[in-house]
């Protein structure tokens, strides 16, 4: 993914520079690091249908991790989990304040629509990415489940209401980065809707790992704040870390099984970003 | 306005009865009034040019209002204006809680790029709806100038300077809801352009307006918090009541000039919505 880390350097959003703490601020969490996960799962599935396009997906790829950079940035604030530690790095709020945080996410929200917007790919294209981007990263997706997450603290839920949370916190992102990989790859409808539901499921399960590492890693470790998910609702208060080892065991092999169903293609162009995940299961208990 | 109004309560978004309170706090801003001049600015020149895409026009009426809503909630939080009146109710982090009005915003953010992109209009102008809109309300835009207008408290800046400020903070929105008409109207580049920048300066008229009414109205009055502007760069600290009033006739007069300039369909289109704000001026002093 080095043309991608290229592309992100060369292309921060342009802030004029009267305000450098902003600007500064902007860029700090986006070249703080990450997997790059959802852009990743965007340009293999591009690069592998259509090569040609694999520029033209760029500035999409870096609105994803825009959006999913933003998602976090507010997630950490005071209000919501008070972190002090997110990619290894000082959050932004601690390290400048928390209006620069509040103003850098919403700018990074918005932004990354201007990207897709302006992308140099057909307009029907773009705007069905618009939709799919909105449609799961808004009110009826990701901040559907933070709001859900936050108010839920101290109240346990139901298996089924914390799939729901996490289904929309962390899997409809992930979700929509594999069906917007399809729409620009020009994938039959039906492959673009299989690899959306695939993309749920698979969101599922790294947020039952990500359970279990909040639960058995240190900060240090992690990279992250992890302390305060003790009274959020997660896979593990509910199903301990066994139980949740067995539940991440189970939706592994389910999702190798429906991964084997893909074109050989395609199989070849995700393996090597998911495939640890999906057969861990076999070292497993 | 009654048909935008009718559409507004009709069309709020959805959000799923699992987190009521959630739902309760999206739409209670929206619903709480303002003059939805925004909305109104685009609707007025569709309904002049094209009133057969008046009904395709509504769902984007609404994601600028919506967008204009984020903007305000976000505005108000306790890291920002801390302000606990808006709109003649009790701002929504008073109300609810902070958490609910940062991810109120955050939908709403995301939701407004939703509505434009599904909204039965030909797709390219969707995408251009959806490139103005985020240009404007991003981080070389409207979020600019928050970004400014909080840092630059109780630090004196030129007039030049608060005028950048308010450009991006409130003109550049105003002055997207006119090209954003004008593009669904399929007027022709150039009167796209001249509608822009005609918005810009108005924008900075309402802005100088505004200024003078927080500096002279209870909050009672103006229903919102004006209490704490006194820190912040206004054009009343810069110039004083006499010099802003000034500076409001002057900009008013010019304004009304370039309006006289418009097709007369365009002028009777907008009059009945700014023809008090340009007009004011002959009254003054």
């Amino acid at each position: 993914m080095q043309r991608f880390e290229q592309y992100l350097s060369a292309n921060l959003p342009n802030v004029p520079s009267f305000h450098p703490l902003y600007e500064e601020a902007l860029g700090a969490m986006l070249l703080a690091g990450g997997k790059r996960f959802r852009p990743q799962l965007l340009l293999r599935i591009v690069e592998a249908y259509e090569p040609m396009l694999f520029d033209s997906a760029l500035p999409v790829a870096l609105a994803l991790e825009m959006f999913h950079t933003y998602s976090l940035i507010h997630d950490d604030l005071p209000a919501m989990d008070d972190a002090d530690l997110r990619r290894g790095h000082t959050t932004l709020h601690k390290r400048f304040d928390e209006v620069t945080a509040i103003l850098a996410g919403d700018a990074l929200n918005t932004d990354a629509f201007y990207l897709i917007a302006t992308a140099p790919l057909r307009e029907d294209i773009r705007i069905k990415l618009v939709e799919i981007l909105a449609k799961n990263g808004g009110g009826s997706g990701m901040v559907l489940g933070q709001a859900i997450d936050c108010h839920f603290e101290n109240k346990p839920l139901t298996l089924e209401q914390i799939k729901m949370l996490h289904t929309n916190k962390t899997a409809k992102l992930i979700a929509a980065s594999l069906m917007m990989g399809a729409v620009i790859a020009a994938l039959p409808r039906e492959s673009q809707q299989a690899l959306y539901d695939f993309g749920l499921d698979l969101g599922l399960l790294f947020q039952i790992q990500d359970d279990i590492i909040d639960e058995t890693q240190s900060e240090e470790e992690a990279g992250k704040t992890t302390g305060n998910d003790g009274e959020k609702n997660s896979f593990v208060t509910l199903l301990g870390l066994e139980g949740s080892m067995e539940e991440a065991e189970s939706l592994a092999a389910a999702l190798e099984a429906r991964f084997a169903t893909f074109e050989p293609k395609l199989q070849e162009a995700l393996e090597p970003l998911i495939g640890t995940y999906l057969y861990r299961h076999r070292e497993g208990a």
